[in-house]
């Protein structure tokens, strides 16, 4: 076994349906998809001229990998129903120690993609950061050149570091979506569209590929301009959440240490 | 004065550098540049081929349009010292009334671009939407025709409005760069480079130009994952401010009302 060249798909939401097109595409044969929804299962397998079922008893064996791209709390689950034993299997979650799996294999690892997918959103993997981990060496090298083939960021992250990176994640994001989504509702609010803030939300995530973010910082916050945040708390009045949250996060900017220019 | 043909900045901060490049770049005038900072007036005046100077007193009469492009609470300050009777002043300022300009002369707006700047990022304007206003409809129709000589996204905000959006911007902007920054800290926690967080930082703003932002959430608040939630908090025990902020703003994530598709 030194190259994958069969991949068993567990798993068809976001994450499985985008390595799946990236393995696919990368010439790999993706033999089957399992899904708990029998009609996620069918519709990826579809496209990826795969088999399917919604039973874990009817996994094929014999694939020269397993990935397990389901939701974090499933995955114990999922494996103890596989007949795990002499497959070689990875999950994809940023939270789950690769330890998941010793109880049940004797090969196992993981690929954590460093992206946030839909389905319906195909994203192009050369430029997505892949984290990987293995259980031995071998199975690491093998993981390797199978990842190599769609990204060109492949990285070695230990479960723990891992765990720290999907910290991050969350704040680099699901928080700045979660603001984009108050930002929504207060254009909504002045009767205006969504539209007008595009451009500025996609301009502060460019600015930070070419620039570290604590030199990136703008705003009433960081200029410690009180009469601006204190009118922005009148504005908030009827929403002690989100003025709570806005009162908080500006405190956390003002202490920022940063060359105010 | 149906077209505005000669232009004085008061500011050579970031809005300023950039208003300035853009009405240079469409063929407008660039008379002189005003800051108390010298360095600043006649590094941005060369540029742009401009006079300079760092004395209010010695600002130029008879330019067709004065664009105050100064800090928020300079602006009233800086009007006064600038003799403004029968001037045609703007400021491009998110939060402060255009009433601003109503003791000092008659004829007066604001151009407000919903976007970050800095001086060594040359934005291209066309796509920045940029909102209007002014204190009689001849001269609004003036500012709409020189914006649009710049910007294909020209819209009338009256202060009320412009001032909701400014508060927008905060959330689409500044809090989102703080996440970033709050992220940055975490990945060099784990002896990671911010680079690794690239790609998902551009992708979470990219999905949002095509998604509204509260259907493109994702991550373990919307889940309602606790364990996920629980480690992650455990991981942040020795920074009680982030680890409120997370605790908050997950708390506001799962009482957001999307479809958890």
């Amino acid at each position: 076994l030194e190259n994958i060249r069969n991949i068993i798909l567990i798993g068809a939401g976001n994450v499985a349906t985008n390595l799946g097109y990236a393995f696919r595409d990368a010439g790999l044969n993706i033999l089957q998809v399992y899904s708990r929804n029998p009609a996620a299962a069918e519709a990826l397998a579809t496209a990826l001229n795969a088999a399917f079922t919604h039973r874990l008893t009817e996994v094929m064996e014999g694939a020269d990998l397993y990935i397990l791209a389901v939701a974090d709390d499933a995955i114990a689950e999922v494996v103890s129903g596989l007949r795990a034993s002499g497959k070689f299997m990875v999950h994809t979650s940023g939270s789950v120690p690769m330890e998941v799996f010793h109880h049940f294999t004797g090969n196992y690892g993981v690929i954590y993609p460093v992206q946030t997918f839909s389905k319906d959103r195909k994203l192009d993997f050369r430029t997505i950061p892949v984290c990987l981990e293995a259980s031995s060496s071998r199975h690491l090298e093998i993981l390797n050149r199978l990842v190599s083939l769609i990204s060109g960021d492949v990285r070695t992250v230990p479960s723990e570091q891992r765990r720290l990176l999907h910290l991050a994640a969350v704040f680099a994001c699901n928080f700045p979506n979660f603001m984009y989504a108050t930002a929504g509702k207060i254009v909504h609010i002045a009767r205006l569209d969504f539209d007008i803030l595009k451009p500025l939300i996609l301009e502060t995530a460019l600015k930070v590929q070419k620039i570290e973010p604590d030199k990136a910082q703008t705003g009433p916050a960081l200029r410690g301009d009180r009469k601006v945040m204190k009118a922005h708390l009148q504005v908030l009045r009827d929403d002690p959440e989100i003025k709570d949250l806005y009162r908080r996060i500006s405190r956390a900017i003002e202490a920022m240490e940063v060359s105010k220019s």
